[in-house]
């Protein structure tokens, strides 16, 4: 698997798209916990599930620092994660080879 | 120090109405957290700002565990440093033996 990734280089324009697509998730992906978070916080009758807000955005900060992944060899996995969990569509990476968009596809069906 | 306050046994309605003070500090105190969470996360405009609302939570979370020790020896520190805060009066504390509230007083202006 690493072999077959090394052979494929990104082009400067394959990495502007990318890095487009990445940041566009981030600010999906962020605003969705927000919204959640503001949802909790504002019907917590509860003081003590403050604490649960906490454990919620920990494991959630943890999560998207290492999911966000833009070095190169790993760009492929993190598309596919994120076409996987549904930040993402296809279409938004539209431009970067078709070899990287078929692996990136079947990736996310694992 | 330590000598002092072994001397100073609690009885069990000192440690009722301590019990009872710290539940009622606790509260005010989370309460106050929860308060301004939610005005920051209402009013959040840059989603980055999320993550300062975890630091807090992170760093309120840690003080708030080792603050409110209830532990028989501690106690006196313990309402002392809520005193300082201004979370507790010295009034809440009636019930507790004159040496006692003596103590917490004058440690909780160091």
């Amino acid at each position: 698997m690493t072999t077959t990734i090394k052979e494929t280089g990104w082009t400067t324009k394959e990495i502007e798209i990318s890095q487009q697509v990445l940041n566009k998730a981030y600010q999906r992906e962020t605003q969705t916990l927000v919204s959640e978070v503001r949802h909790k916080i504002n019907n917590m009758t509860d003081m003590e599930h403050l604490w649960q807000v906490h454990d919620i955005l920990s494991a959630k900060r943890y999560d998207l620092d290492g999911k966000y992944d833009a070095r190169e060899p790993m760009l492929v996995f993190t598309f596919a994660q994120l076409l996987k969990e549904g930040w993402i569509n296809l279409e938004e990476l539209r431009g970067l080879d078709s070899a990287k968009l078929a692996k990136i596809s079947s990736l996310s069906k694992i």
